[in-house]
């Protein structure tokens, strides 16, 4: 220790840490005395790669140091056999195998790294740094010795505590009954996976393999969605998602939306029980879809994060979703459950772990949880409103001070639903719309199909496919409608003599605009119907009025940045979204698509167990805002049904488009009235 | 506070703690501020009536108080509906209602305390004191409110953390499955049973009911034998065992002994899954036959205490036997083991939970270690030699400062198996022997009846109904043939001639003893042959060796007090067994029988839990001796073929008995070669 200063100088990279390492340090040795992260499963031994790291020689002004070639050890019989036998990538070295001989600059390459940050597309997404719950650990254990009658357990436990630290460990009754011959067939060598729950301290070992486990784990991130089941199957080592699959939620049998599935519950005795058995059915089913997209068995997915909104939580759980069916719409349980795979009859590795997150309240779930670690309001220093856009539309606000959450009662017309010509985003729907504020001609493009309809060889492409509109359609048609004066800002759709086109045909006493007429070759006459439109307004201005009631609550005008979820949201256009009066004004550019954001924030969960506790953290403080109960819900719903709406400016989209001030008369005046009731029910 | 000294005092009895407290403080609250063990589960709200106590009134001079009439609140209107709805013993008082109102001495009466104790029949037995792990809680919990989005089992946990200071809890799916209905039948009164765990600090609700909880909740204690499983239904509550019922072990068709179901496991792949079955749908009938019994709902029995040795134990939880049947003989696991009743397919609660004491070794099992918690070696100033007679006879040595453990392999003999008439303990054995040293006539008595043989009606009573002896039986009538002359200390039994007396009759070269003559009646013959008396001699030299072994370990010539465990030790004459030289010499009035003290141990492991964590710290201290590898063993077992025994002297016996010195000849030369082969086997 005294000569330490003439030891050599180790430096790390990117991490940049260094010490002096005595002469024949192994690299792994000193990377975990510095704390920098440096992957191995196999504790040092040569057999897992995981270690793998860079020496970089030459001269290093930055850090002061210049590295000759002899500045580790020469290769041993360790790497040249795993080199021979695996292959090492041209300059990288065995961390657990390379040892200190002179001054060295190592560089820990990503893959290397146990913490290594998963990729996402989206370049403002947070990060997903692998932390994963579960984790692959070697060790040799010492043999039976009849003088000492531990168990085979306790020795193995003996190893894992010397060999790697990790003390308090408990093991799943399954892996016992196997460890005796995994631990003969593996000749006391044994990898092991270890489940970490809520403390870090009590890990239990979940299963056992015979000497080194080549292959890796998986898990599952789960987002329960009314209408549709989304799973990835990713691999807990590199965060990779190996295979996706998604499945319509069967409970649809029971009822088309939550509500219904509730009364369902409630007219037929133990009927949340069909409910709850089909949910998990299809769940199993996606489970083996993916298993076999990623040629991965079933036994080896060994841990799953599951989200849902309130009513699919409960079913999930086998929980009588009736108290979600009527004030004051108590949950049965809102915090964080963790469970074992079999507890949902889910067939997967027998001991896996399920982790379902927190639900925020009675009418914002665990998917809505989701979204929030997903986007990470809580972090953001910019006033951040999260819209995630379904039958029931969960909403978020907040920054790093505060986060407010409401869910609005939307209902299914975004889906397609409720609209004479909608139907669920399939090939031949029409997806985007342009009308020319001129002649008031439509053009579009269908799903399936990369031409507009007013390109050369659309018609040949297409065929008779042109089959409806779909969601994101009918936000665009509605909104073209609105920037070529075809609505005025009441919805009312004017008569073919005040637009001046022949598009418009009278159908009783209210007109409706014809996008496409297919009957000529025998296909549907696809139109925008102002019953049509009356459904939009009703859902986007529910919409509205449950940001704009945060909005209030939070004491603001306007927001700096507004994220879209739901697999629906992603395809939304934002500039007509924001036409259509859908979302509060904001500049174009910080309007952003995520996706299936519940989903992300479940495989955020599932990579990331630190991940766990934060939005367990972040939902105990996030402050929900009751909609069905607040009173000015209601005029920010009646003003929010104008598009885009009745008293709010909208100074960005007005710098972008041009809101013509025309004015038709309502058709019928029972219409009026009708919207006026439903909008109070 | 300041005029806390002339509040009134009040003093509990027995404890003696005593203290002063403002006017109107219930009683109950006194105690608690105090640490008096007063029992409640409603929390003081007038519903239990766990809380009774008994003010004494008049002059206290022990005290220094006089107690008025006038010291207590008069009865409220919650104790007057209480006596007049359930009655309450003359003089008690509800110690939640019963308020201060001057100097009191309360005496707590032991079924109030909670961590009262169980009595047991053994005046020299340890205490039990009642301190279950699992425990009902009554509470009261708010309301759900539309503006508090906390879920009903977050509510719960509330009133749990304010009503009762449990922080840290969990809940079983099961029971919050069922909440929602149960907190709104209960009106949001709730009791609730909870389980705790090893950290007294994390526990986990198992099950609820609404309202107040009127009934207790029960436990299995079970023992789980070689040939016998014994099962004990317990009131968690009170202590009581309220039904206790055995069964064969069903195992017993794969193997009579330990190692040939070793060896069935050995021999037929999967064979072990098999025994597992058995041996688990056998508990599943106990349970039933003690649930019926009792009047008990099997659901109602929350919690089950298991022990057995090494292979029992192994094959109970589902792992394959075949490392304990050679060197080194690795238990899978030696530690405690805590399981859901699921894991074992136990039918009881389907959340209730399993406790497994640990194993010493690879042949001394848990079973052992219930033994040590029964009989508490560790507890005693005097050495203590527990024996515990089996097929497989277990063996501690110890006092406060030590423990010694090892297991002999004593053979079936003395459960009656080898033996020409021997027969399992059951009405028709013979199971007391007395041999007049003068005539060398004897007198017996048999299972089932009073009378001796040779009273007046015996013949009437049994009729043919002598038909074999059993394992007492044949170590007293073998112990008898010693002091009455028959057999010499070489266990050589005398000629018709030698000895002089009719009942020798030769068969072949050897000669055997006639007890009883049925013949004449149609029932059998039962002699004892010189076979049986070798097949005695190896058992109890196994065992005497075994014994011997420790004190060598412990390096002590004697012990200070026997104790004989096991079904089959109850029924074992003490002075008899030493004559036989089964154990060491020792002074009669300290050797004693403690009847099924596995079963024993398991019953304490379930009422106490204190004592889970006590037998799984005294089994990590008990040091275990190897008997299949020691050298000397085989010195001590030859030594101690002879009865009493070649070497070692009975100093205690002689002053009791007298041992005649007579010599017979060996019944053929070939008989000695075959016992020293057997010997060394």
């Amino acid at each position: 220790m005294n000569d330490a200063p003439r030891d050599p100088l180790v430096v790390f990279t990117p991490s940049g840490k260094r010490g002096r390492f005595p002469m024949g340090t192994p690299i792994l040795t000193a990377a975990r005395q510095l704390g920098v992260d440096l992957d191995s499963v196999c504790g040092g031994r040569g057999i897992c790669s995981k270690c793998q790291i860079t020496p970089m020689y030459g001269d290093f002004p930055k850090h002061g140091v210049t590295v000759t070639e002899s500045a580790l050890s020469p290769w041993n019989a360790v790497e040249e056999r795993y080199k021979s036998k695996r292959g090492l990538i041209d300059g990288r070295r065995l961390g657990c195998q390379a040892a200190v001989q002179g001054d060295v600059v190592v560089d820990v390459p990503p893959e290397s790294q146990v913490h290594k940050q998963v990729v996402r597309k989206r370049a403002e997404a947070r990060e997903i740094v692998m932390d994963p719950a579960t984790r692959l650990y070697y060790v040799e254990v010492v043999e039976p010795d009849m003088h000492n009658p531990r168990g085979d357990l306790e020795r193995l436990m003996d190893a894992l505590k010397h060999q790697w630290g990790l003390e308090g460990l408990t093991c799943d009754l399954r892996a016992l009954q196997v460890l005796q011959p995994v631990l003969r067939e593996g000749k006391w060598q044994i990898t092991v996976a270890i489940h970490f729950g809520h403390r870090r301290s009590t890990g239990r070992i979940i299963h056992a393999w015979p000497g080194f486990h080549e292959g890796s784990i998986y898990g599952i991130a789960v987002d329960v969605g009314s209408t549709t089941i989304a799973c990835h199957l990713c691999d807990l080592q590199s965060g990779d998602v190996l295979a996706s699959s998604g499945l319509m939620n069967p409970q649809i049998r029971f009822g088309e939306d939550l509500m219904s599935r509730v009364s369902y519950s409630m007219m037929h005795p133990g009927g949340h029980r069909e409910m709850t058995a089909a949910v998990r059915e299809a769940l199993n089913t996606l489970i083996g879809q993916v298993a076999e997209e990623a040629g991965v068995a079933r036994e080896l997915i060994v841990e799953g994060v599951l989200v849902g909104n309130p009513v699919m939580h409960h079913l999930l759980l086998g929980i009588d979703p009736v108290e979600l069916g009527g004030a004051p719409f108590a949950l049965a349980t809102s915090d964080a459950i963790t469970l074992w795979s079999a507890e949902l009859d889910l067939r997967m590795h027998p001991g896996a772990r399920l982790y379902i997150l927190p639900c925020i309240a009675g009418h914002v779930g665990a998917d809505a949880a989701a979204v929030a670690l997903s986007e990470s309001p809580h972090q953001q220093d910019e006033l951040m409103l999260v819209v995630d856009v379904g039958t029931n539309a969960e909403i978020l606000l907040g920054n790093r001070k505060h986060v407010l959450a409401c869910s609005s009662p939307t209902g299914p017309a975004f889906e397609g639903a409720q609209i004479s010509s909608g139907q669920r985003a399939a090939p031949g729907a029409i997806e985007r719309v342009r009308i020319d504020p001129a002649t008031r001609e439509p053009r579009f493009r269908v799903i399936g199909c990369e031409l507009w309809s007013n390109e050369l060889g659309f018609a040949e492409a297409v065929g008779t496919g042109v089959t409806g509109i779909c969601g994101s359609g009918i936000i665009e048609v509605i909104a073209e409608m609105r920037l070529a004066g075809i609505i005025d800002e009441d919805g009312a759709i004017g008569s073919a003599e005040a637009v001046g086109s022949e598009r418009l045909i009278q159908e009783g006493r209210t007109w409706s605009y014809v996008l496409w007429d297919g009957r000529p070759e025998g296909g549907p006459l696809i139109s925008v119907t102002q019953n049509d439109v009356r459904a939009i307004q009703l859902a986007k201005a529910a919409l509205y009025a449950g940001a704009r009631l945060l909005m209030d609550q939070m004491g603001v005008e306007s927001v700096d940045r507004v994220v879209l979820a739901g697999a629906f949201g992603a395809h939304i256009s934002p500039l007509h979204a924001m036409v259509l009066g859908m979302i509060p004004d904001c500049p174009l550019d910080k309007v952003s698509s995520a996706g299936n954001a519940a989903g992300t924030g479940s495989r955020i969960a599932l990579l990331n167990s630190g991940a766990r506790r934060e939005i367990e953290a972040v939902v105990r403080e996030i402050e929900k805002v009751e909609t069905a109960v607040e009173p000015r819900f209601q005029e920010h719903f009646i003003n929010a049904m104008a598009v885009p709406h009745k008293t709010a400016g909208f100074p960005n989209l007005e710098t972008l488009v041009n809101l013509p001030a025309v004015r038709f008369e309502q058709g019928g005046g029972d219409e009026g009235a009708r919207r006026r009731r439903r909008a109070r029910g």
